[in-house]
Order: structure tokens, then sequence, then C-alpha cells
């Protein structure tokens, strides 16, 4: 099987949204990353760190979903990375309540022996820095390195992003960020000047919208799935790219043409991700659900017309 | 060849965008629904109303296209329709600045007795009175009926328009107004909502987010193509109408999976639609560009994960 690796935030999470309100819950980058990509045929690491206030019930979690937390590191004494927000009526929009940033502050992330060859790196939101240091303790280049970002990060740490940037192969950021990023308004002119930072790939999230796979002159449009309700987005960006990653791990081809699936998959997982608060649904779901809402993203979107 | 029967304002559009500002240029629903159906194999007439301050030259250009205007009524001494608006910077909204009814405010419309059995009716944007005449004057059953409107008539004419709507299969119309006729944020269950008021089938643009066709539990999605620069979205939800309407009535099919074809051939009319000031590209596309970006589309949207 391939190694996946997965780098990013554990944390609690509390959310606001117009259906409800959650305590401290399980959250984080890393966390929906392992647990979207954990519906594919792989091996998996995350790379990320907690304090001793993190529950043993999270930890067991992971490791029933089959992801290697050997090098997650649990500090002594430290409390747990805290996020709190509240989404907006329509949620597409939210307010940040509270950011605790703890452990994170200091964190240096230390690779798995095991997972210095892997084949497929998710570096998922972090600071840029810490992406770059995973990247520097591989030992094989991986066939793909795919990273996700935020805003954040290009508000507080542009020169460290930019040069992170450049090390990898696919970049996955949310429309307003590419925008941000590349001073373009259009989205393909984005995409382009993107392209020349360093990413063969750039993937845009448009949230409801779907997502657009560039490469060079081609592009891919996945929508999201029509939902009656979305009850909580927390996590939607993450889960899509740990279901791209993991699809194309598990596939082991990274032509344009199969990441079109992968992004497909990522569309479907996080299609789920949004149907209950964080991770709940995630942790329940069953892979016979995935495969047949994937048939609903072909009649979604597949026509006949013959040219 | 089968027949189409296009209802519609034409129209005097002033326009500005962030790109440029128009003097008095053609527009209205009919014109850019006339240009947009005459890719396709069929017969169309515009029934419609203009004041004699209409130029020839525009009369001429929709001759040109083979569009019958026997049914586009020139009122002596009248003044056309006139609209004005101002896009914001994002092209997504716009300001209305001017908007003068003028030979509109008493219309009757009078369908020309060879379109009294017209396969395809499109009711392009107006009076929901006037759409209701229309059909009140056939005198054989349309296969299909096509209704767009717009918030305007949900503001000022409600029950009118709740009428005509009963009488139709198909409504297109954009997010907000689906919202807004439906009470329902969700748009699919502002779809499931719409059905019961009429429509077997419910389009809704989002315009650079693509367009949704709903029938029963089924949906479907066409993306809008991503382009590198929009121009001017004037017309850009006419000309879709125009092509799915123009497909429709070419094909003789009015299934699902053919619908779903419809939504893709108005998608690709309107792209090219935005891409200059008013009707200005729609005068001069070419048919093989139509069907070259029809490929793109297929590019765009196909992806072959075996399930």
């Amino acid at each position: 099987m391939n190694k996946l690796l997965i780098v990013g935030t554990v944390a609690f999470d509390a959310i606001e949204t117009p259906f409800g309100k959650t305590d401290k819950i399980l959250g984080g980058a890393a966390t929906y990353i392992g647990l979207s990509a954990s519906f594919f045929n792989l091996q998996s690491a995350i790379v990320s760190v907690v304090g001793d206030d993190f529950p043993q019930e999270y930890l067991d979690l992971l490791t029933s979903k089959n992801i290697d937390i050997s090098g997650l590191e649990v500090v002594k004494g430290g409390k747990t990375f805290f996020w709190s927000g509240r989404y907006h009526n329509d949620l597409n929009s939210r307010d940040t309540l509270d950011t605790q940033l703890n452990v994170l502050a200091d964190f240096q992330p230390k690779v798995p022996q095991d997972y210095k060859n892997s084949d497929i790196v998710m570096l998922g939101n972090l600071h840029p820095l810490v992406q770059s240091s995973v990247l520097d303790q591989m030992e094989t280049q991986p066939k793909l390195v795919v990273l996700d970002t935020m805003n954040f990060w290009m508000d507080c740490a542009l020169p460290e992003l930019l040069e992170v940037i450049k090390r990898v192969d696919v970049i996955t950021i949310n429309d307003e960020e590419a925008r941000q990023l590349s001073g373009e308004y259009s989205l393909v002119k984005a995409a382009a000047k993107i392209h020349t930072m360093g990413p063969k790939y750039v993937v845009i999230k448009k949230g409801e919208h779907g997502a657009l796979l560039f490469h060079n002159k081609e592009v891919f449009f996945a929508p999201a799935l029509p939902l009656e309700e979305v009850f909580d987005p927390t996590g939607a960006g993450d889960t899509f790219a740990g279901g791209f990653a993991g699809y194309i791990t598990q596939s082991e081809n990274i032509s344009f043409d199969n990441m079109k699936n992968a992004i497909i998959q990522g569309s479907n997982l996080a299609s789920f991700c949004v149907e209950k608060f964080g991770t709940e649904k995630m942790v329940t779901l069953q892979k016979s659900d995935v495969l047949s809402r994937l048939q609903q993203f072909k009649s979604l979107t597949q026509f006949d017309i013959e040219l």
C-alpha cells in the first residue's frame, strides 16, 4: 500500500451555525484530512501536536481509522490548539471568535522514520515553516506534494509561504485566497499567476460553488453536490483535500485525468462532511454510502452531446 | 424545421461596466433569446413591440438571422423600451439607473398566425399578463413552454406571475429569484417548492457559478466556462435561455437527458455573450466557434471514475 503523509492541525473547535452550537469538539486540518483519506486503500500518518488535555478517546478514534499517530506529539502540560467561530446565516462566511495557538506556537514537526519515503505528502493548513520543515525531512522525493493554506499566512508569513509554495506540485486554496495571493480577480488569471509561483496544479475551492483544477491551459470543474441543507461547513475544505490526496495515493496515478477523478472524490467526501457538526458525519460514514453518492456526482455532471 | 416562438422585450440598453460604457445599444430579452436560438436549425419568430425610434438596421439584423419579425409591432410615434444599468466591480450585481417602459406599457402581443402551432414557446422576461396572453393565442398545445422571469414581477405582479407559472413546463430564474419565489434558502428546497407551483422542470441560473436543472428528485449541473475576463454580463441569462430553447426545438426531444444537453448548449452560448458589450459578440459569432467551445465544456466536466 502506498503511503500518505499528512501535516496539519489537530485541534479543538467550538462552532456556532444558524442550526446550533457545540462545545469543544474534535477538529483540525489534519484530523479532517486523515478521516477523509481513510476511505481509500493506503497507509497514512499524521504529523501534528496536541496538549495533554487532548482526550485519549480522540487519539483512539484516529488509530481506529488506521491513521498512524506516532508523529502526533503530545506535549506534557500543554494545551491543544483551539479555534472558535460563528457562521453567518448563509454559511458562506464566518467570524473567528477565538484562536488559542497553545502548543502550536513552538511546534517542531517530526516525521516518523517510516514515512520519510511517503509517496504523497499532504501539507495541510499550518505555519509555512512547519510545512517546509516536513519537506526537509523527507528522504525520498514524494511523487506528489499537495499544499493547503489560508489567507492568515498570506497576511502574516507571506515570504515563508511563497518559499514553501515553490516546492509543491499542487496547491489548494479558496477563491478569495487565490485572488489575494495573485492580485488577480479573474480566477483563470489567478491560477495562471499561481502556476508561476511553483505549483503545476492549482485547485481553487469555491465552497458550495464547487472546485476548479487548473493545469497549464487545461481546466476541470467539479460541482458541490446540491444539498437540501448544509449544517456546518467546518472542515469541508480539508475533507476535500484529504479525499483528493487519498485517492491519488491509492491510485498511484498523478496524471491530469486522474486528478479530475481525485477532485470528484474530494468533492464527494466534502458533501458528507457538511451534513453534521464537525467530524461527526465523517466518523460514522460507510464506504458504501461514499460509492453510492459518487454515482450521484456522475448523474449530476455527465452529459452526452455528440460532437 | 420545428418552430420556436419567442416572447420578450426588444429594447435599447445603456450599460456601464468596470471596462467601459455604451450609449443606447440593441438589447432586450427577446433579442438575446432570438440571436442565441439562431445557432440551431429551426424557424423562429419574436413577439414584441418597439417604437418608431428603433433603427431599421436592428430590424434587418434580426431578419438576417432568420428571425421572423412579423409579430414585432412597431408603434408609430412610440418610443422603444429603454433600460440603463451599472455593474459593480465584481460584475455579479448591478444597479438599475433608468427604466423607461414607453411602448411596453400598453403592449398587447399578437402571435403571427404561422406560429400559433409552434413546437416550443419561450416566454422571455416580460409582464406575466403578456406571457399568458401569448399562451392563450396558441391553437395547438406546444410540446414545451419555457418561462423566464425576474424579481421585478415577483415584487409587483405576483398573482399574475403565479398564474402563468402554473401553465409552463420549464421555469428559468436566478438563485436569488428562486429564493424569493419559494421562501426557501436551500436551492434544492426552493426547486422542490417551485415544482409544486406548476413547472416540472426548474432551472436555477447562478451566473458565473453555473446552472442547475431540477426534475423531481433528479438534478443536473452545468458550470459556467471559466473565462479570463467577463466583459459585460448583460443578456447572459437570456442567451442561456435561448440556447436551451433553441436546442430543444432543433432536437425535438424533451426528455430529461436531452435537457441536460440543452443546459450545456445554453451555458456554452452564454459564455460568448459576456465577452463583449451587449449583443456584439453574438452577432458576429460563428457556428464553428460554438462547436469548438462545446468540446471545452466536455473537457471541463467529464471524468471517468469506474464505479
